[in-house]
């Protein structure tokens, strides 16, 4: 049997394995010619014991060649671009233009360079120093990093490209990648790539490793172990609760990011003021990546008048004008039909679409489901569950109050977002509601749709439970995003020349910002 | 049957209970004559619902009365201190003076105003702008905290006045504190001089709740409360383990503080040069609190050498001449006495003490074992137990390889110890074990002993489990300790006027430091 070959240890070594999978065109169903290895646990084994030792070698490496690795990296991405581009299309369906050639690696080529900029700077490790007591504590890398990316980004969040990792490495961990499976060639290019640049900036070999597949007992088995310092994982909530049990009954840190509905509130106002506008922002929110988005406006709420009556008129057009685009695999597309099909079990009514679209591939109607607000509270969290994919429920409401009533039942989701009139019509219904949604979401939009998450240093992408595991931490946003990938260390009555650089009296790095006896201060200030 | 109030929404209630516990002086063995209740869940559905409105209120109050609120309350308990302290020392067997009323006291008095001025300053929330994108992100209050203080610090670690309690109420939230039962009298005077300063400050009443005893079960129940929004613990490694896993299978953020035997290093350069002092040291630090300090140092590393000899007969003649202090209940007493033996069985060998001591109340004669490096190699974790008193294991090694091994085989610790000569002589030991060692324990000390944790921004009183439950926080010091209560929220696109103060372009107050675009800036510098 053969089968590509696994990242371990600075090599790709034949996989320890019995089975493999290959991946499919999602837009013709076609079975793509590659075979890959799901990988035994001494794969895993092999990895830690490796990413062990390179974290030991990782601590003595200056943050200038981790960033020149990042930067390197980069480069090798963009000159592969082509290729991986188009070997990503094949694997998602996702458009070659704008979407992948446009958007998705020039976002993950500058994360990437912003990754690079933050260790340099140094500022994230945020050093602080109480001169008086000598007492001094900053971040630290916690130790070899285990990532699982999600099937929808596989440039921006794949585990060896994309935001996880590179906060990760900037931080100062090597990370073991869990390939997602749906597009394993595409994660084999970027990999090598990162190998290529691990070996032009002479990081420890195990810096960057890669398996594609394990079985389900093998993931929680890794995520448990004790070499492991902390885990990332983008992807479902059952995967996703799954883990989390494994790492926190090892008593290990795991950050998942699993679901979330986003609701986006439309005020009366704002619907009378730009309705058209709305809808097409609205539209293209929804369907953008076949609605695959973590950010996705799966809720949409209103209050019942006209305006919204018209709305859902310009949504229901556009839904069945727009061709659908291919889901990422045939089990989404299973599980995107069911989802709509209890939704309709739960009460909601299809306004337009609902069944699975013509072939090629995996695709299904556009659909836009409604319900009242009654329907939607009765429904406990029926209507709540995420449906991957592009269908979107409309909730429309008699009262305000029953608005705050939905409000107030929602649970822990990436962002909320509310669009109110410019006029100041809709602000008081917005004093109303804001409030309690802001409680419920990790990022607050107004007048926004949620997808299109920036890397700002600012970004939440984050957010109550169940949208995550944390409500303190964001996986979007650089230097922020690099705490998860960290221990506090304190150094107490420690001698200066013991004493890491960042926490000495006087640092070299004109740039590094640090919280001195209660005063933020660069560097460079104190010479 | 007759028993204190609780306190709920204000008030001091009659409990829901159906059994009752007395507290006993431990210094003598004598059962003090307060009843107090072990609430049934009725009084926790209560709590938790009275809590949930005072959140909701508490966001419409300014910092500058919760910080006024946590100053009056510091002078509460100022005026009442003699009250309380002999109330304390009757519980708890600790000494009035030096360590309740002129350590302890004075420390929780302090927090409570460093709390206090931490929420004035309003830095802590790490407010981010990014002005360009109209990104702007900041920590807000995460809803009621429930407190369960441990039974060793009366004051500074009480749930209803510890450290615990200042940050999460400096940090906005109520706080719901379940009382030591061992000290619940002690409790019930604080927390009256908490409620005087809720009124005289006007903060919503349920803002401090109390509650002394529960059922394991009701306790489980509580942590999970979907009204509940993080839970802190200081306590047993087992007892902290059960809320762990109720309150992470319920989504819930939970920071633990369980256990730690804090290695001391003492390298034979310094032991040469200063032996009295160290050995002064250690023996004060071990015997502090009769050894009930989370920080005290159970364990001891050496090289052998006549030096250590030496200062191994020295902690044994002090530990047989000072007479051994009470521990704070006659359950700590037999645990402590099955922790002494089963380092016994598990290869140790007693060089001092190791019985019952002499009444009255519950005391253990100060005990001193050894053990060489291979027998703690060979037993595993059992001699990293910790075992909670006036005990030290103290390990020889006979070459520097296997303390490095002893350190690799560490489990996570709040602090690590090494004392090394000023001759430089130990210099090349030190830079072999302080890298390994560091990596084990939340803070790292050079010539210093663990206990008597600083209240400085710098510290880190924290460290990887089973330590605590997660090695990004801290318990101790203020500002750091109140990000543990708070969510992370974004405002994305949110117009000025709408934004919380602390993310609008100009804000009020003049002390806060902001991130603004990159560079801390603080409010005064920008007018």
């Amino acid at each position: 049997m053969d089968a590509a070959r696994v990242l371990i240890g600075g090599e790709w070594r034949e996989a320890n394995f019995k089975k493999t999978f290959q991946a499919q065109n999602p837009a013709t169903g076609e079975t793509l010619s590659h075979a890959f290895p799901v990988s035994e646990w001494a794969d895993c084994e092999a990895a830690v014991h490796a990413a062990d030792e390179a974290a030991e070698q990782l601590r003595s490496v200056a943050p200038e060649r981790i960033a020149a690795f990042l930067e390197a990296y980069a480069r090798n991405i963009e000159s592969s671009a082509d290729q991986i581009v188009r070997t990503a299309h094949e694997e998602t369906g996702l458009p070659i233009t704008p979407r992948l050639k446009d958007v998705e690696l020039p976002r993950t080529v500058n994360q990437l360079r912003q990754a690079a900029a933050a260790a340099r700077e140094g500022s994230w490790a945020r050093a602080t120093l109480d001169t008086e007591k000598n007492i001094r504590s900053c971040f630290e890398p916690i130790g070899p990093v285990v990532v699982f990316g999600p099937n929808n980004f596989p440039f921006a969040f794949n585990g060896v490209s994309g935001g996880d990792f590179a906060a990760a490495i900037a931080a100062g961990n090597p990370v073991i990648a869990k390939a997602h499976p749906l597009h394993p060639e595409t994660s084999r290019l970027l990999a090598e790539e990162a190998r290529k640049a691990v070996v032009e900036t002479g990081l420890p070999a195990a810096t960057v490793q890669m398996i594609y597949h394990l079985a389900n007992e093998d993931g929680l088995k890794l995520v448990g172990h004790p070499g492991v310092g902390v885990v990332a994982f983008t992807g479902s909530r059952a995967a996703g609760l799954h883990l989390k049990r494994a790492a926190e009954e090892a008593g290990k840190p795991i950050y998942l990011e699993m679901s979330s509905i986003n609701p986006v509130v439309l005020l009366p106002g704002a619907l009378a003021e730009r309705p058209a506008e709305i809808a097409q922002e609205l539209v293209d929110s929804c369907l953008a990546g076949a609605g695959q988005f973590c950010t996705s406006p799966n809720l949409i709420l209103m209050l019942e008048n006209p305006s919204a009556e018209e709305l859902l008129d310009r949504i229901a057009k556009v839904f069945q004008e727009r061709s659908p685009q291919p889901l990422l695999s045939s089990s989404g597309l299973s599980q995107m039909h069911a989802g709509v099909q209890s939704q309709v079990e739960a009460g909601a009514t299809l306004v337009t679409g609902g069944g699975v679209a013509q072939g090629p591939g995996y695709r299904h109607e556009n659909t836009l489901l409604r319900a009242t607000a009654g329907q939607f509270l009765a429904a406990g969290h029926a209507l709540q569950r995420e449906v991957f994919g592009n269908a979107t429920l409309a909730v429309v409401a008699d009262v305000p109050e029953e608005l705050q009533e939905i409000v107030g039942q929602m649970e822990g989701n990436l962002t909320g977002s509310i669009y109110s009139a410019k006029s100041g019509a809709d602000d008081s219904l917005y004093t109303q509601l804001a409030p309690g949604l802001s409680r419920k979401v990790g990022r607050l939009l107004n007048d926004k749709m949620p997808t299109g998450v920036a890397v700002s240093p600012a970004m939440n992408h984050g957010g109550p439970y169940p949208a995550t595991s944390h409500p303190g931490f964001t996986a979007v946003g650089i230097p922020a995003a690099m705490i998860r990938f960290a221990a506090l260390r304190c150094y107490d009555g420690v001698r200066q020349e013991r004493l890491p650089d960042i926490l000495k009296d006087k640092i070299d790095n004109p740039s590094t910002w640090r919280s001195i006896d209660g005063a933020w201060v660069r560097a460079m200030e104190r010479g």
